[in-house]
């Protein structure tokens, strides 16, 4: 009886989220608190930004939030990070031991055995670093990672909760614009060109080719950062296309690169910065290329950034990203009830004709920090498109819709009080 | 008989879209096909690319298209000009005559007694022009408008077609990027600058108040074009609102203006040339804002421009506004019917309780030309913000969905062949 006393009370656990938001991000949360009720697990703490709310105890009870399955049917159409995130990147234990005695003092304290942190690479990294000093210093704590990121470039796993919703959105929104740019029928073409979230890996720039249907031409050339970018080809290309259609539409990363290893958005005077990883913040390519078009060739351009908002979008949001990032939650505190550390969540696709996947559990050591592009074998370099292969991978993560609740004509959200 | 016969011969019409396109315009031909059909009209042509296409007889039968109801469903649904459109000024009779007596040979060959012009201000110039040259050399042709635009600065009409669903969707992604950008908890606030189109009308800027509610807290400020713009103002509040909390939102309208005249975008190096109608193109007044805050402050920045998007998301229209846009175009061919011309259509609110509106006809001399800003009295300039007259008045134009139909992920649209 002391003994199931002691268990009870020492079982409680808190998920985090860190890195750049994304529309499904909260269902992963749903998923892990759902879970969490049916193994009667006592307390489930929720950690406001992200491992830097942690070290200052910000917590809250998830209870108070999502007792009922409306909070919860509320959350998993609540876009960005419900719990607040961050960009703190953990120290080396080498480099400051003090900062893992205070997480796991804070962890003790709490009674927390369970943390659960939900992000892409850097996130890993944390997990990696949590779960070695645990094993390390014989702390009883688990460490279990849940992938996210619309960047989907989290190696091991097919793809990444948060890439399907955001594929849609840019899918959905090129389809748009396609339109909008086709309007008007002058002999001088129109060139928009459509600037896309991608550091290093070109998975959401591809996601524009899934727009070209029945009843949408596509986007007429997509540059992903995975090929090298040769400026005097891509004004020969857009002049080309000038000759045969009056609206062109060209997709691009906002991480493409020159052969010399420059960004394209640097070429220009208006890149912004740096951020808390060390990451150069990019934008401007697009706007850099319109003015490079325009006054090479005397075309009207337009640039679009589709900006924060192919993260946020979950209005238009994918059910089967939603259902798997709720899946990829349950799974990781089923991973922790049966005693597991040091891994993350991820998603297997089975290859038979219907897609169908399962999830299962990695060792994080060899996910943290390592990036997968889109293979190149995937890419028509000539043409500037997506072949046949990229299209069957990411058309099914884009099927299904969950529909907001709008609330006076606007979706409504679950909220932080 | 004869007679009858004469009488079924003439009544052909044609109907054509100008200016900018929104995501409700097709509804409006939609509008115009249905009751056409009704009173049993012969042939139902559309103009390609507007009175352009027109001049070069670029013509389709709306029967092809739009026989069934289902294509009536989709095209309600299809964002953009599905005629094509242009930005073709008319010129003066007194400048170029010949070409009102081209157009009078083409209508009089394609025996088209009816001409409905769906557009903005330019658009509507075009009706008073057709329709005094017909009056004064004895045509029987009918010219009749069909209020169309984002914008929202027609007068006379209470507000229209396409404001309510550009709004809709305005709001929305405010929601969404306000929720994004109050992610982060760090101690180094996050301003974020959104452009909103309107050059010289703050109506689609003023529509960022809506996303206020239960579930968010709102934009910190908006500018809009009606309101003198003052740099050192707007750092300043920027600076005051980076005291008391970490995520800020602004939304800035594209056509602001300091004391001096000039566009806020224009004190930038981007502004990008001028359009057919001699405006000027305007963009870059957010980035130019985010590099002035960043570099006097120190602050975080990010400029997000909703661009065409605004005017295309068809994904997340009104419901309100797609019916309004459907009986605007009914009553446009009921005015026809009844031997009108050179009117534009209006929409009236009644002023009771309940949101409710009913359509009439206005002598276009009145309406063409002229630009309604939005009403002084409605601005909080102090606060920056948007008074309760505004919210009271724009609210009812967002209500209601008129959903997607998913075709293997994305939304279906109706394209010409």
């Amino acid at each position: 009886m002391v003994y199931l006393i002691w268990v009870i009370k020492m079982r409680n656990i808190i998920v985090g989220q860190s890195g750049g938001p994304t529309a499904v991000i909260n269902s992963s949360v749903c998923g892990v608190y759902k879970k969490a009720k049916e193994l009667h697990i006592n307390k489930i703490y929720g950690m406001v930004y992200g491992i830097e709310g942690f070290l200052n105890e910000n917590f809250i009870d998830l209870d108070d939030y999502l007792s009922d399955d409306e909070s919860i049917e509320l959350l998993k159409r609540t876009p960005s990070s419900f719990l607040g995130s961050c960009r703190y990147k953990l120290p080396k234990v080498e480099d400051n031991e003090k900062i893992y005695e205070k997480i796991f003092d804070i962890l003790d304290r709490y009674e927390i055995d369970g943390f659960f942190y939900i992000g892409g690479n850097d996130s890993m990294d944390t997990i990696k670093m949590l779960s070695d000093y645990a094993l390390e210093h014989g702390k009883s704590q688990l460490f279990i990672g849940i992938p996210k990121t619309i960047d989907n470039d989290l190696p091991i796993t097919d793809h990444c909760p948060g890439y399907g919703s955001a594929s849609k959105y840019i899918a959905t929104s090129l389809k748009e614009i396609i339109r909008d740019n086709a309007s008007f029928g002058v002999k001088k073409p129109t060139v928009c060109i459509v600037e896309i979230m991608g550091r290093h890996a070109g998975w959401l720039t591809a996601a524009a080719s899934l727009c070209k249907g029945d009843d949408c031409e596509g986007v007429d050339a997509i540059y992903l950062p995975e090929v090298c970018f040769d400026l005097d080809e891509f004004v020969s290309r857009v002049e080309k296309l000038a000759k045969k259609k009056s609206s062109i539409v060209i997709a691009i990363s906002e991480g493409i690169k020159t052969g010399d290893g420059k960004f394209v958005c640097e070429l220009s005077s208006s890149s912004r910065g740096v951020d808390a990883f060390g990451h150069k913040q990019l934008s401007g390519a697009a706007s850099f290329l319109a003015s490079v078009v325009s006054s090479r060739t005397g075309l009207k351009t337009r640039a679009i950034e589709l900006s924060t908002l192919q993260r946020a979008a979950a209005h238009i949001c994918s059910l089967t990203d939603v259902e798997e990032a709720f899946r990829v939650g349950k799974k990781a505190v089923d991973a922790y009830s049966r005693r597991k550390t040091g891994v993350m969540v991820i998603i297997k696709r089975s290859y038979d004709t219907l897609y169908r996947t399962s999830v299962s559990l990695y060792d994080i050591h060899d996910i943290a920090n390592v990036e997968k592009g889109v293979p190149l074998g995937w890419i028509d370099k000539k043409k500037c498109q997506m072949k046949k292969q990229f299209i069957d991978y990411a058309k099914p993560l884009i099927q299904g819709e969950l529909l907001p609740i709008f609330k006076d004509g606007l979706p409504s959200h679950l909220v932080r009080k």
